[in-house]
């Protein structure tokens, strides 16, 4: 079929913003981390916390721990772990992409965008054993479209070497 | 993130049919036939033919021929001649659900919703090699929602013995 | 490129069984359970359990309990619990294929070769919400190599409604 | 399941060499170059071309032209153009990275290692429409293994801009 369709625009109608040189409210930024590091139950049992946002990536960190543990007799990270870790990123991506595109809106109401978001697809390359005392995970959006967005992901160990990589879709509205 | 969300409804608010009970009118699998076999210009050089349509299923077939081959010195298809033709049905297989969804429609009007698909994301797993005078392909449709589908879909040898296995997703509207 | 290579042949020189014939010992079963249930420590954090295995079809369940959500307000699975689990089981399904390719071995060596399995990717399409009060998670092995073997998995609610499907690649040797 | 396997490392006993520091000689390039552009005849309908070989990332160019569109009525490239090419890059890509890694071998032992290659799976997402006079392709090999090696590669338009992204798995050996 043809790459996606002639009648979907890049964008919603709303304000239409670099994101280069957006910066967010800190209100914003800690109602994104509360409900990401708090509200989702999931990311609390990971250990995922978000450590940076910026309009155009954002990056996390799970520190490693035993109930994290994917082989018994190894302390390797369980490929759950990181395709969790790597589908939560991407939605930390998709949020502050939209929150930028909507810096129109007060943060309260940009924030409750995230209860439309949903995961479609997600893919995920291992390339090395997940062995680190902590991880860093980081995010991209490649395209915010008016209805779905696409990302590209990471998963990086303690000394900066890439463990896993990962891409994913999400419906946005 | 949350797979999906809770404001997408499974449908359209349009009417809604059992798609095991939907029959066809030959206007429009005959109207489908010819967008996809030769207004669709890739397809009619990948050979590709659909040889059925039904709400739930459709298939279609390659012929092998020279221009297909992937490997001087061997008579393989190129993996692209299958993940092309595996992103192709998956969209047939989304406009027959897509019709069947909309039977109060007319057969041409129903047609006319093929200029909204697009493809979002492919995944292709190629388990043998693409040896075999003919390929049939077939896509069903996992699940049809009112902004993406998501589709199966198989690559198959003459023999019926399964080659390579694809997923996709399509924007709908 | 051409999909795999004209030097792998499907199996390995050693013995070979139709897997559909099969029988497996109680002691592989309970050995492959037991690695599994309780040694994989992410998996005993998800709380899934292997339900059924044969040489061509496993199936295991995850009972939902609040640790496992996504997204406070709702009572749906985290996506992260889909991969983790789609990714267990497709491993799982993976071993009792190379279980019943090797049935000459005694039930111990053959376990033995769980420690060589590596994920190299994983894909998840994630179809529906994650509700229910338990998850029925099912995988098949679409063909075993001598190095790589492919697999397709299933999540389905307790009703049998399918919420995810999921493909996967992973090192056998 | 864990991330591949602790049996595996990085690379084959054979001599390693810092892929930034290999220059290819051009006996090496022009042949990779030739079964590329010429014997794989698939290729060679779409017009692929290699326009850069490195050890750490390759490029080539498709120009668009007729045969290659998706949609009646639209000059855009269809999606198999998209999903054909990229997968035949990260193949190229895989080439140069194993080139590299036998530098000891002469360039026409080097090249027979190509017959080795197949691609185990292939995801494309789609991120905007493929509309340009030419295409641009690149793909670089994330990991390197002895068996396995995943690659990512871009699709972008005549202005550079990115249409649609890749991953892929391929069997080295």
């Amino acid at each position: 079929m043809t790459p996606r369709s002639p009648k979907h625009p890049d964008s919603h109608g709303s304000t239409h913003n670099d994101p280069a040189s957006v910066v967010f409210e800190p209100e914003f930024v800690d109602g994104l981390r509360n409900i990401f590091d708090n509200l989702v139950v999931f990311n609390r049992f990971l250990g995922l916390k978000i450590t940076n946002i910026t309009p155009e990536r954002v990056s996390g960190r799970i520190v490693m721990r035993p109930e994290l543990v994917g082989h018994y007799g190894y302390n390797r990270a369980h490929g759950g772990v990181i395709s969790a870790g790597l589908d939560s990123m991407g939605g930390v991506a998709v949020m502050a992409a939209i929150g930028a595109r909507h810096m129109d809106e007060p943060p309260a109401q940009r924030l409750t965008r995230f209860g439309k978001l949903g995961t479609i697809d997600l893919r995920v390359d291992y390339l090395r054993q997940g062995i680190s005392e902590h991880f860093d995970l980081h995010a991209q959006v490649m395209r915010l479209g008016s209805r779905v967005a696409s990302t590209r992901m990471e998963f990086c160990a303690a000394d900066g070497k890439l463990l896993a990589t990962g891409a994913a879709a999400y419906m946005v509205s």
